[in-house]
């Protein structure tokens, strides 16, 4: 990690450990604490503040649009553990199970209404703009987690489909970050806009990076058992492209394979792997990945801003594309 | 009801039908409209307006902050529901019920930002009294649920903790909605803070009323089942007081009643009535109902405002306080 991100990634978490967070009642602000400080690796704020410094010098104006984008960002991990009861985040115990359900609820809650008002102590000439941006993004995310809980229940999701769901659940935020970023720091509604749609594409790259290594990466690096999204049949950019390109033969196995209900767990990953492999998806996903992240590289390196800054910027995301390779 | 509540009541209503909540996802927005349509009083709506035109003509500006409150008031209602597996609510299935958990919780995420989202609309100039009251407000309501979820586990509960608790979950909110309307208006800080005051007493008041209401009430007027809070333990107003109040004896009794598993409802609920009324619970707990309410009442008539509003917003209170009786 360069030494920029690492000083603003100190000044950032020195913000957000220090922030306003009431002591009391404890069981319902000590799950906020907690899950505000198992990790992550900061991304939307790191990206809102990069965009910022493109243009502006003073990074603190960013830190309350920041802390609200990550207190979002933790609502959303929060709420969404509880909806797919995932026991473990970050390699430690979710709320839900650390402490109980309506806990996992309530907490998340107070941490919804924390995002709103950390965002809204943007400077008044810039209100608009930032509020209209983050008030779209949390829409947006609420709207691709129900498309993503509706998926489990069709079997006819299209790739466009797909790619819509991602793009609301995962690549609008750090979308609306480089944005909101831009904004407080005095760019050009053109600028913000480049940034946003630059943000988009490459949080597209990142989510179809993450369906990749689910399958393909090494799970020394990656942090999670390979195969995990073959196992509970999910309905990734690589399922979704295998069932378009298999013929007759390559979707019974397919079908044999989802509908298997005592399997071996590795057999499963190693023969459907098999079927990804005979049939490219692999490649097909990879140059989906290549070319989204080319054109947002292209569209952030287009921007007439700070050159120094736009190295540094694109610098961290192609760090957190390769991060897992 | 009186033909001014009545017209501001449609004029909110039609506001309120016509929100501009999206169609798709149906499975994430259809819930919001359900909620939002479930009916309900709209006590809070009509306390804003009411308390806006002792100071102020256009009504009109009063609709999104009422909307921002009415659809947080749904919002906790939603959440609660699942939280405390609540499967009725005004007389039709909860969300959990006719959708599914997942659905509540998402729905209710959604409804959050959107009361968020509407209060946010306020005119710049009494933008920062107003969003500092309403997220008070918002955060103290969560704050009293935590409380309420926290007391069931507790034995030892006072009756100031006990206020204070329904203070947070339930008068806050009201409070906040008088207080909200008067700064629309243009009323002084002063009148605003008395207004929210005696909100707050108000909604001590209606709260204890629901609690006496729940034991002494007439179930075809009150619209529920009589000693529900009995059957559950629930550590009501009444409850506290007669552990207070109890000898050896009565305590004996009370704790018997508590603990038993297969009792009858019906003999249950008439031996801890019985225990009540040996011990002058009613009595004590309509005298603070009065004297909350009178106290209210004084503080809302001593307000240099517009006397025939006055008198509408009083009429209103007393109304609402009466209409179960």
């Amino acid at each position: 990690m360069s030494d920029d991100i690492v000083t603003l990634l100190s000044g950032f978490q020195s913000y957000l450990a220090a922030l306003d967070i009431p002591e009391k009642p404890e069981g319902l602000y000590g799950p906020v604490r907690y899950a505000l400080t198992l990790g992550g690796k900061r991304m939307r704020p790191l990206l809102l503040m990069l965009s910022y410094r493109l243009y502006g010098k003073d990074i603190r104006q960013t830190y309350d649009a920041a802390s609200g984008i990550e207190i979002f960002h933790n609502f959303t991990l929060l709420h969404d553990d509880v909806m797919d009861k995932a026991d473990i985040r970050r390699g430690k115990p979710t709320v839900h199970v650390k402490w109980n359900e309506n806990t996992a609820i309530l907490s998340g809650d107070a941490m919804a209404f924390l995002a709103c008002r950390y965002m809204e102590r943007v400077p008044d000439k810039y209100r608009s703009k930032v509020m209209d941006t983050a008030y779209k993004a949390f829409f947006d995310v609420v709207e691709g987690q129900q498309y993503d809980m509706d998926f489990e229940n069709r079997t006819d999701v299209t790739v466009d489909e797909y790619m819509e769901m991602i793009r609301l659940k995962t690549a609008v935020l750090p979308a609306a970050s480089m944005m909101i970023g831009a904004v407080l720091g005095g760019a050009s509604d053109a600028d913000a806009l480049t940034l946003y749609d630059a943000g988009q594409k490459m949080g597209l790259a990142f989510q179809l990076q993450d369906d990749w290594l689910d399958v393909y990466g090494d799970p020394k690096v990656f942090g999670k058992n390979v195969g995990g999204d073959i196992l509970c049949n999910k309905k990734t950019y690589l399922y979704i492209m295998a069932g378009n390109l298999a013929d007759e033969a390559c979707r019974r196995e397919l079908d044999t394979w989802a509908e298997c209900r005592n399997c071996d767990p590795k057999e499963k990953i190693a023969a459907v792997t098999a079927v990804y492999d005979r049939l490219g998806v692999s490649e097909r996903c990879r140059e989906k990945i290549d070319k989204l992240f080319a054109e947002a590289m292209d569209m952030i390196l287009s921007l007439d801003a700070d050159k120094r800054q736009l190295s540094v910027l694109v610098g961290y995301v192609t760090e957190i594309l390769n991060r897992q390779l």
